[in-house]
């Protein structure tokens, strides 16, 4: 056993995109019970000027998708970015786990020193290398958006606890 | 360039203990200028069941002193755990830096299958690997309350951003 890129990447994101997509579910379940239409969840935001439930599922799916498909310079999925119920989320989730599990570690693998550029929607750039984009660009994001769509959840009194965010690790 | 243990460990921790110290510098100057009481910032929760600023601030710096001590088998640091106030949090996430800091790559490389034991405070134990426990358990958990931590504070108002949360990546 030895860590590797893949290791620290792929069955990572599938176990938290895997949770969050079951957090999800609880969300869709308070809101039928509450008879609180869903969308008043996926539009809470925690302060005005930080992104909604929506955009912090969205967000979460990108960084595991770019971190995984960048690094195996596979074609990254593409999204409507419209998706506005928790269906909509749930497919978006999957569709990136599944793009995700059709990497292969051997395409993740060794990209340590791997050159990677990245433009923001500002339209800035910035030079990564497989490891720093990996761990301290794609993974500490991923979990800010994963863990802020928890906490927003956890704020509108949905049932949920620490153990629905950590989920299951998943060998892959 | 290769990942390894103490590359996925040591110097995240640092990076993110080291913007979570700015942060709370920005919550001591937010207090300040708003004349509240710093420990009204300490002590606000995103919902009552969850835990206050002052818990996320140390649950975050136990999970990287656990993370980098247990790997490396040094003996962890001892804390009061009973910070108050702003200083003496920082204090505590300045101690967790000089420990990690204080270990060698070589103490910490070459642990992924090593045996970890947890007993947590319930009382009950869960028997871990080195990489399992790195990678599913000490990483998610540290950015979990690291994001919280900020969360809170942006709920309260406090100037910060995402750049904030990220900090600068750390070369050890």
């Amino acid at each position: 056993m030895t860590i590797s890129m893949y290791k620290a990447s792929a069955p990572i994101f599938v176990q938290f995109l895997t949770s969050l997509s079951a957090v999800l579910d609880k969300a869709a379940a308070h809101a039928e019970a509450k008879k609180v239409d869903p969308s008043v969840l996926l539009n809470t935001r925690l302060c005005p000027d930080m992104l909604p439930l929506v955009r912090q599922v969205r967000m979460a799916t990108d960084h595991a998708a770019n971190a995984c498909g960048r690094l195996a310079g596979a074609e990254l999925p593409n999204f409507s970015n419209n998706e506005a119920t928790i269906p909509e989320l749930k497919d978006r989730i999957a569709k990136t786990i599944d793009f995700i599990k059709g990497l292969k570690a051997a395409q993740i693998d060794g990209t340590e020193a791997k050159e990677i550029k990245i433009t923001f929607p500002s339209g800035a750039t910035r030079d990564f290398v497989g490891q720093g984009f990996l761990l301290n660009h794609c993974l500490p994001n991923f979990y800010f958006h994963t863990t802020t769509a928890y906490d927003i959840l956890r704020q509108c009194g949905v049932d949920v606890g620490k153990r629905d965010f950590m989920g299951t690790p998943v060998t892959l």
